[in-house]
């Protein structure tokens, strides 16, 4: 697979301007300790997310993001890079996510993606399916998360 | 399959007590709309998670909760209720993540949750893998999300 610029700006793309096997590489986001901590506390009281003190004896041997933390980072990106605001008409769901390796504090995490199939609906004439493949990765260029997304978007002109 | 009550309390329990077919009801957690938009703005900026007016006139007809806010609230119903916090070692993903309904301010979600499949671990004798399936209802027991999750949990006395 190549790697491919984005060829039509995000605020004018619909469900025609996602081409299977076109290759997306953007976005830049940093991981803040506080944030994993706040995030932690409210939503996966986990102590390898939560207590310094407590992670460090963790086998993960330090404060680790929730799966859930390193999952919504990948989303703004996903939202402010890949997905049309203006085509966006949510999603489905999502297929095979995996954290593959521990998220820390300082960690810089971008995203490629990957179209893997766009299929108009038959339902609906508005609109598509788009299947894309999703990798996060940190700064040294390791595989944090994958995932297979699943989105509707509008059709140009409709 | 038949409904269970914990037999073993959260902070005793082991690999050993997530008995296949065991279903379990639990927890509750109330959907803020100030939350909703937070958690929007920071990690999923489409206009139907942060703006009320411009959610009103899109096809969800008002503010809905960004999809991964509402598996971060899972999350949290998962943790205090189901996941062993004396022998969880994380989770390596989850499976068929589905979001069915929409979340809107005011609802109230709670879990419900299936084990499918615990499994020893082959390599690391001290583990097991516990597959579950996650069902989130609101409080009109319509279910809003699904998903399976993996989670490596400690082997009792080990």
């Amino acid at each position: 697979m190549t790697n491919t610029k984005f060829v039509t700006p995000i605020d004018d793309r619909y469900f025609e301007d996602y081409v299977p096997r076109a290759v997306y590489e953007c976005g830049c986001i940093g991981v803040e300790e506080a944030e994993i901590i706040a995030f932690g506390q409210r939503f996966d009281p986990q102590p390898f997310h939560t207590d310094r003190e407590a992670a460090r004896q963790s086998p993960f041997g330090g404060l680790i993001a929730s799966g859930w933390h390193t999952a919504s980072l990948m989303m703004r990106l996903f939202v402010e890079h890949y997905l049309s605001r203006v085509a966006s008409l949510g999603s489905p769901g999502v297929d095979e996510l995996r954290w593959l390796k521990p998220v820390r504090p300082g960690d810089m995490l971008s995203l490629r993606v990957t179209v893997l199939e766009a299929k108009p609906s038959r339902s609906k004439p508005d609109r598509g399916l788009v299947r894309s493949y999703i990798e996060v990765l940190n700064q040294h260029s390791e595989v944090v998360m994958t995932m297979k997304a699943l989105n509707f978007l509008q059709r140009r002109g409709t």
